[in-house]
């Protein structure tokens, strides 16, 4: 499907070419339908005791060095569970280098991170609360840590029946927490399944030249609007920083600057864009793309010039505004002490 | 009222010390009656959009100069409120010489702050906003920011038609939300109305020790358990700092190294306590009760050696631990933009 889906477009935007005038049509495109349930790894089954806890320690800032920065801190369910900034602040306030992706609907992603360096969201999890410049506590004392909070070994226990408090069973249930972070069903999701006035005339416009005229599914494909892949589609440097991106850990050119293809649903929520948030609204997203992208060595050969016109710019924002789903209601649980 | 409470305890706790073999008994005591709404300044009444927009301000990091901390940071809903830490955390992750006092009931004080230098929620909102050691964001440019965010002048109009976004309806709307963030019903309370299986026996003997023997009641009295005075109850100092306290404000003596007394409802989730959190846990605050105070240089008169016996400060302990009720339930916001 994700060939067929990657290909089908390149014809339709071949047939637009051809025929510019042609009215905008809703697509039948059973491949955009709102994915159901996420996949689940076969030893980490999703049950509420594991939700809950995980729940409870992605609000837990006692998972950082300070104990003053939590998951929630930088995955803001505020705002779109990113933090609203170009690149995300770590342990002493220090800026870091890449934007903090949202964790809305990671469930699906086949790698975590900008740079593809995890394979799941269980060993994700691990990887901020570790990270000095970020959440900056060890895992050994994670562990002590939440060993000496009295009423975490109930939650563990009935989460993880007899294996008890460690690196493991807290990404394990932080993973669960997060397969529950999904998008909403959106104005355009009602569009697919047939109501024809869920979104205006210009996002149905936007959508045919999201998938014709600028063949945004050669990356942004399918039900998550995402291959899972890693491009360098010309972003520009923000502070002089040349971001090797997935070349660092996968060494061939083609992923020199290549940054994994975020999901866009909900991304009306998670301004600035890219990498490292240099764009800071839709509209200059668009525009860069329009423009064949700000930085050209080593482009991906996706991204050329599309010299989209004003309107036409409008109506791609107005289609991506319409991926906006009712936001994931997550009550704030109280923390064990 | 608060005349009288502060006098019969003192002649319960008289007749207490003659008759230590007295049967606990429950109080009628109608000053112990969980109160009802908080009183509301006559220029900011509270209206649903008062308390929708506060809600909004108080969770937004955009009104910090890094865009990274909120009032939620610190006065954590998750956490009681507070942070779970000894002293503050600030801008630069600078860690500050007070703990952070809860928000819970804040809406029946007097005066805000340990030293009291706010008279109202309203003065003291904008208080950490302003705060180069705490928010660090000028409040010129809080509102040019504000006025930046197109999805805030909606919320601002309804909640104040006509005033616009500027310093004060920020202060006036967080203010109507932190009336809202009030103690649920605790087992005490649902003791205090007729249940008698609401507490333990050993919280009942607590009250009694409470307001008799130990004379808790000279400054933690009536509903909210508070004289909304201040007081140098001989408390450690941490790292060495030695806080002037309410002195810093009015410089007679009495006020030297005291601090306001804060609410006990809800107690059990604030750890830990007193204005610079050198105490862990409510058994070492009783302890420290019990001892006299640990520093004794001009404290407060109503602070004596109590000599507690450990079953004593066990029943203490598990009164104060009655004094919680259900959880505040906020939903988080989704933040304009």
């Amino acid at each position: 499907m994700a060939l067929s889906t990657r290909i089908v477009p390149l014809v339709a935007a071949l047939a637009l070419a051809t025929c510019a005038a042609a009215a905008p049509s809703r697509d039948a495109g059973e491949s955009y339908v709102r994915p159901a349930a996420p996949p689940v790894p076969a030893d980490n089954a999703m049950t509420p005791a594991r939700i809950e806890l995980g729940r409870t320690l992605f609000f837990d800032p006692r998972l950082s060095g300070s104990a003053w920065i939590s998951c929630a801190t930088c995955h803001n369910p505020a705002l779109g569970w990113s933090d609203g900034l170009p690149t995300a602040i770590g342990n002493g306030m220090k800026t870091l280098s890449r934007h903090t992706p949202s964790i809305l609907n990671a469930a699906w992603y086949k790698r975590q991170m900008w740079d593809g360096r995890f394979a799941s969201l269980e060993e994700q999890a691990l990887g901020p609360i570790g990270s000095a410049d970020e959440m900056n506590l060890g895992l050994d004392e994670m562990v002590r840590r939440l060993k000496d909070i009295p009423g975490y070994a109930p939650l563990f226990e009935r989460a993880y029946p007899g294996e008890g408090i460690a690196a493991r069973t807290v990404a394990r249930a932080i993973a669960s927490f997060e397969r529950t972070v999904v998008s909403g069903e959106s104005p355009f999701d009602r569009w697919q399944q047939g109501d024809a006035r869920a979104v205006g005339d210009d996002a149905k416009r936007g959508f045919e030249i999201f998938r014709g005229k600028a063949d945004c599914v050669a990356c942004h494909q399918g039900a998550n609007f995402t291959d899972d892949g890693f491009h360098n589609v010309g972003v520009r440097q923000r502070d002089g920083v040349d971001d090797p991106g997935r070349f660092a850990k996968v060494p061939v050119k083609a992923m020199k600057g290549a940054h994994k293809t975020p999901s866009l649903r909900d991304v009306a929520m998670t301004a600035p864009y890219m990498h490292n948030g240099a764009y800071r609204s839709l509209r200059e997203v668009v525009e860069m793309y329009s423009r064949g992208g700000d930085v050209h060595d080593n482009l991906d050969p996706n991204i050329r010039k599309l010299d989209l016109t004003a309107a036409e710019i409008d109506d791609v924002v107005a289609f991506l505004q319409s991926l906006s789903g009712a936001p994931v209601q997550v009550a704030i649980p109280q923390l064990p002490n």
